[in-house]
């Protein structure tokens, strides 16, 4: 495996002044799987960030697995993110999936998440690598190790090399959990790639009352930020639920994870 | 899981006269990995022609793992695939994965791949929903049965029920295989959705050796087709010579199965 | 991998004159997963005689994942199955795990089969190396290629060379089927050890409807035999019976599949 | 899955006054993967010891995948192991595979270690269920949650329920690490059980860098407790030696995990 820009020498990536990386305090990325309306955003957004939260996140265009199911609010989300995270000065991320809605997410997100079914889109890898934005790049649920760094390697070779790791579990024959949160992949993409790497419990284990002893083992590991759901009302969430924590069960996780971040 | 459209009647789907799916005889797809040059497509074709095999294959736009590999001869590759095609009255296949070469693809291919990196692509997926040519689908690396026939419906709704699967192996513990060829899925597939499916035993084991007795079960087990890669020179073939064979042994496989085409 | 014992030579194995193995008539064994009582054992073994399966089957000290459901009929069981086998002239095959049960199911089985919990059990391999009877070997739940060959290699270092394998799927992240059958197994164990395999397609799939177009694949690959769990009753079987067939849907197997015993 | 005796309430287990479970100092099980001759044994214990392991591990009964390789010292080993920690006044574990292995390691051992590979030998299972000492059940390679709740049920229900559990890594498609360290299945059985549970870091990833990481992350996720192979030459250990960390990381690992240790 070839890798000319990711070798392993730390890089620090800035966004909007968080500094993400090696060395500094991890990245508390928080927000409902999709933007639903205005006062879903609102409640969640303002609870998370009294609670700690440094980055705002949101879904407006959902890659969903199935055609019948919401598909996400689209520009009108995303609008409605923006304006929130405004009120807030929080940044955004937002996942894009589909090259068209480049624009539009390039005009309002802080970070361009690509999802983990986009992990081997090397068209979109390569667009992206021509923005000047950091790229969240999540790994494919069944990417090894060596793919996964040659998809940065993708996004870098065309210009872009501020791209930020995301680990979200693998699929595994287990079933008990969504996926198998592989936490080892965050020392082995640090020594291999010096990139920042975060972590995302909600979609790593699939259930609630995994996320708390998941986000303390993360940052344990070595991660440089955390990525959790939170909805304001899981039990009504639009989609992803089951994984979605409440504004109150994140301001638990933001208490014990202190110790973890001091750490550094 | 809501289906709609593929729910179990057999559809047949006729690509130039070539009827392929349920009671005919299953149709046998052959050619490169990679198109490389026009003595290797034009000797290959000609020889697997003469086989026996009813449509041609070939990557021009190859999705691969690394930025720093060949990644196909484009158009021009595809021009040279159609001339070859045509001058021995072949249809032929070739994979689409950027959305911006679908003019392309379009205007010389037979039937449109989505390979196994892009099934979960569900833009390019509703795009090829308003193309009216034959759309092959392969299985995702660690695809579900149900997110496999979800995507297949993300075509359908979109206009194009004129779906292929292609089984192509998962993604397992084992190594001794590239991919653990999963032909439990053929009567899955064909049971649940009624379309046709055809199976790629190349990926599917990525050895040679195991081509011949995967392509005979795979028919036995109830295989509308295969998809076979077959090389003038796998020893020098720029892309996955190691699962290619040679001509010559690709007619001997095809002298084999003919007892297990005619018991359809 | 150091082997010294099943180098790719082929093997012959006599079980009462039933030739296993290279260029023979595939071998079909059932019966039920587990002997419940006379009328059972006895129905079924009749109907399944009657439809030309060779060996008779049936679990009677049962690996059960759970302590608290039905573990079998031990001793008694074994009587009852050995009673009807003799009346039909069939040999008898079933599972030894513990190894205290060794006597009982020497004096009985034809056969001894080691189970997939227990291909990585190497005191029980070691010990059936000294036993003068054919062992039929289960790969194990997530067994590789080369694991299995070593488990075999321990059964031939302790003096026993008549090893008969057994293919009954692999555990992957499809949950559709109970198991994923990796009929690639079929030649390459063939082609490395030149033992015989057959083939379960019970286990493989754990899908009745399953069983039929994977016995014809397994047999299409290469398989050596083929075994099959039925029962008289698989509504009211105490274990495995979403996966059990009946005598008739054995029957009509037995029937799909003679063109392919014939080929051999 | 029916559970009758491990049902979430917290156990504590008592190993000759070290207590291991909810709410007592995680304990650090340290040592060679095989116990090779007295002079090692002697310098990794004492090394171990001072750096704060509380409990001695070697193998002396090794279950190798490979008949033609180093199967262990057997009885001499253990008598090794046993004087060594007597002159420490360290308790030891050791694993039982063949049962009639069991007067030798109940005699010498404080702990009983059933490997991965035996997690499904029922028989083993119910014998160990018969002895007053506590019994360290590793999770099998493959094991789903569920069986590995009811592996523990089998010994409880044979009479005894000093069972502690240990993650030590699932087998996935990712080849960079030897297994994948499921740290999600220490809150998991935490939750369900209320058995301690310790995590293998060293089998959990087969690599000597990922053990620090993977250290913290354990502990950070509510693991009781860490074993780590440990050896004074891993570069002439007789197995394990990739995996196996010198006495010097070993203290490097124990300083930085003390932070760790003081949360409980």
């Amino acid at each position: 495996m070839e890798t000319r820009f990711f070798t392993g020498e730390n890089r620090i990536i800035d966004v909007k002044g968080i500094k993400i990386g090696h060395g500094h305090m991890p990245v508390m990325i928080a927000g409902p799987c999709a933007v639903e309306n205005e006062d879903q955003i609102f409640s969640t957004a303002q609870a998370i960030h009294k609670a700690g939260a440094n980055i705002l996140r949101g879904g407006v265009f959902k890659p969903r697995t199935s055609p019948y199911v919401f598909q996400g609010l689209g520009k009108e989300g995303l609008i409605m993110l923006k304006n929130v995270a405004d009120s807030l000065n929080m940044p955004i991320i937002t996942e894009l999936m589909d090259m068209k809605n480049l624009d539009s997410v390039y005009q309002y997100a802080d970070i361009i998440q690509i999802g983990s079914r986009s992990m081997y889109n090397y068209p979109l890898l390569k667009l992206l690598g021509t923005v000047d934005k950091p790229i969240l790049l999540k790994r494919g649920m069944s990417a090894t190790i060596s793919e996964w760094i040659l998809a940065a390697e993708y996004i870098a070779v065309h210009g872009n090399t501020d791209v930020i790791l995301c680990e979200r579990g693998i699929r595994t024959f287990e079933t008990y959990t969504r996926n198998t949160l592989d936490l080892s992949a965050v020392p082995i993409m640090k020594m291999k790639t010096g990139l920042p790497i975060i972590v995302d419990p909600s979609h790593g284990t699939g259930r609630r009352e995994l996320i708390k002893p998941m986000s303390k083992a993360a940052l344990a590991s070595g991660a440089d930020g955390l990525m959790i759901e939170v909805h304001n009302n899981p039990e009504r969430a639009l989609s992803d639920g089951k994984q979605s924590i409440t504004p109150e069960q994140f301001n638990d996780i933001m208490l014990e994870i202190k110790p973890f971040c001091n750490q550094i």
